[in-house]
């Protein structure tokens, strides 16, 4: 919500879903890019930046929009109230910036339901065993409403993004995408994990576990988006779903790694330490007692992986290289599992549009490949059509 | 704290008083005009604006500030730690936008301090038994730090202001206006009563109940201020203290009030109810069964005060006028009491310049006039002279 006028338009939505008998409780998070502007406060005075006092400055947000639209709910007319984190029950570990919830109590919650009210929950945020304020993180009000949608047993939790749903693929690079009206959990998480904006991964990664169907839409059109469920076994299930353009990482290579044990361990896991986001990880059969490993990290950490690789291989005769143009497009999709022929399509669709390959990686459901950045949208283009997923 | 660099400098003024032996507590208020950009808000997205959500939205401002600035001591090495209204014990009752303190627990805080920390609280916050966050109201902050000061037994509470302390007079209007180093609670009363800024007037109403010392003293320049203390009835006291100006004001004057009893109880009852802040109120004596009322009231009230005055006696022969061009000074001395030549020499003071007093009002230990509002610089000037207050 970026301004009053949103809220207000936010406020008269409800009014219409409660008056077509659906019982509401709302999950909110901070006006427009009020974290943002929290955080460079934060950065402005402090360097330090202990963890408990950013949890109290950045749950700030949450709560001030939360009040702010219980009272235009009372406005339209709809008998609302708000809570905080710790009112509506969330106990959290003590790991500021990052808590994890351990229990939800939402009695409060319920009792307003009861009374016919739209209880409005401020999302991302928890009380700690020691009573301090703790922030679940950046995106934890989608986790916030995931998780209060399976303690209070919802229908489905809809996730209000800037997206009108799932499409077959980014519809900025291929006119013809298409809106998916369901998709699988497993092939949400596949998207999110290559790129595909929201929601974030650990909210379906939530939804998952508790079972609870997301229902991923537009907050600007009001318009029905996307389902986001369990995969049905009895299902006829698409090869593949949808093609997801990324050109948000970078290309490490480390060459001429000896070929020994634990060398791989020790350069990984000082990139971990950094807390560098490694993604995809290719190593090529070694060839006289040498290697190259290559890595994806996202464009902004490629200095400091570069410099952490270097100084972990020194004593090896080893180059690092980076590589920052470098794009990546990856075909998703859930029937993929028994069907052993779309690597070869989507290798062959390459080749034949003269878009070279330079690194691939796979997981049951998904294929990768990394190609020059410039070449991703073409590829997305491409695939999309071969694998026919466009309206 | 307006910015950044404000809470930093606040930190260094706690670290510094921690190096000279102080154990201290913090209270904030919300950074600049947040509370204001707040109200704005609300003002856009509700006209209902009900109190329980109003509050959790302006208690924000406060819980902002206290992460920024427990961040900062971080920053400077003083262990320090946040607490909210809540945390820090302060239960309230229900009556939101704001509420009154009902008990302070602030086990956290003494906790705090006794582990050589330095306790930042939340100012014009707590939590009612509903469990829910309650606010002070505006200048809450001073109120929740004399509170504080006086449960926890402290030395003395420091009110930090955008004034350098209590002045004889308003410095901007008398060149030579004298900084008090002390002042009787009742003097300061009297004061704020007629005009004089910060602090605001509960705060020093508290710290006279709970018998709390205050400093009254600059943010700015950090120099030592005015301390308001109990009156030592051994001290002799200064016949007149200070001459208060007052431009904030307007006069409204109903004519022709039929001398019946009920007749002015019935007035100031309807605006009361329409929370109509009326200060002086002066009725001279009857002349043929009619008589004059006239009052003042803060300007911006002006024309519902005279509105509901016509409607309260539109069934007499009444006509009701107002007048924005009034101004007050007043001479303020608790040793007054004993010495009742001041008024003789305010009157003639003004007399002899000119000066012509159209509303008069008295209390144990001040004296009040109405004058034109061109005349009030010049009255403060006069007076300021005649009782020799000037450096």
């Amino acid at each position: 919500m970026a301004d009053a006028d949103r809220i207000r338009e936010v406020a008269d939505h409800v009014r219409r879903c409660r008056n077509r008998g659906d019982q509401v409780v709302l999950v909110v998070s901070a006006m427009g890019k009020e974290t943002d502007v929290l955080l460079r406060l934060a950065n402005e005075v402090s360097k330090t930046q202990p963890g408990r006092e950013m949890d109290l400055l950045i749950t700030a947000g949450e709560r001030k929009a939360c009040a702010l639209v219980a009272m235009a709910l009372t406005d339209v007319g709809v008998p609302s109230a708000s809570f905080t984190g710790s009112q509506a029950g969330f106990l959290t570990d003590t790991n500021h910036r990052n808590a994890k919830i351990l229990e939800i109590n939402p009695t409060r919650i319920r009792d307003a339901i009861d009374e016919g009210m739209v209880p409005i929950v401020a999302g991302s945020q928890g009380v700690s065993a020691d009573k301090d304020v703790t922030f679940l993180g950046r995106g934890g009000s989608d986790t916030t409403a995931v998780a209060l949608a399976s303690v209070l047993d919802a229908d489905s939790c809809e996730l209000y993004t800037d997206v009108s749903g799932v499409f077959t693929t980014d519809p900025r690079v291929v006119q013809n995408a298409r809106k998916m009206p369901t998709i699988s959990f497993d092939e949400m998480l596949e998207m999110t994990a290559v790129g595909c904006p929201k929601p974030v991964m650990r909210s379906v990664e939530v939804a998952q576990r508790f079972r609870v169907p997301l229902h991923v839409r537009s907050a600007f059109t009001w318009e029905p988006g996307t389902l986001v469920i369990e995969e049905d076994p009895n299902m006829e299930q698409a090869i593949v779903t949808a093609v997801v353009p990324d050109t948000s990482e970078a290309k490490v290579t480390v060459c001429g790694v000896p070929d020994r044990p634990g060398i791989a361990a020790g350069l990984f896991r000082a990139l971990a330490d950094a807390e560098v986001n490694v993604d995809m990880i290719v190593q090529n059969v070694s060839d006289e007692g040498v290697t190259d490993i290559s890595f994806t990290v996202p464009t902004e950490q490629t200095a400091d992986a570069a410099r952490i690789a270097g100084e972990k291989i020194e004593d090896e005769d080893c180059t690092v290289e980076t590589d920052e143009s470098i794009g990546r497009v990856s075909v998703v999709g859930a029937g993929m599992k028994s069907n052993p022929g779309v690597a070869a399509t989507m290798f062959e669709t390459l080749a034949a549009n003269d878009i070279n390959i330079e690194m691939i990686s796979t997981s049951a459901i998904r294929i990768s490949c990394v190609v020059r950045a410039d070449d991703v949208d073409k590829a997305t283009q491409v695939l999309h059509d071969a694998f026919e997923l466009g309206v």
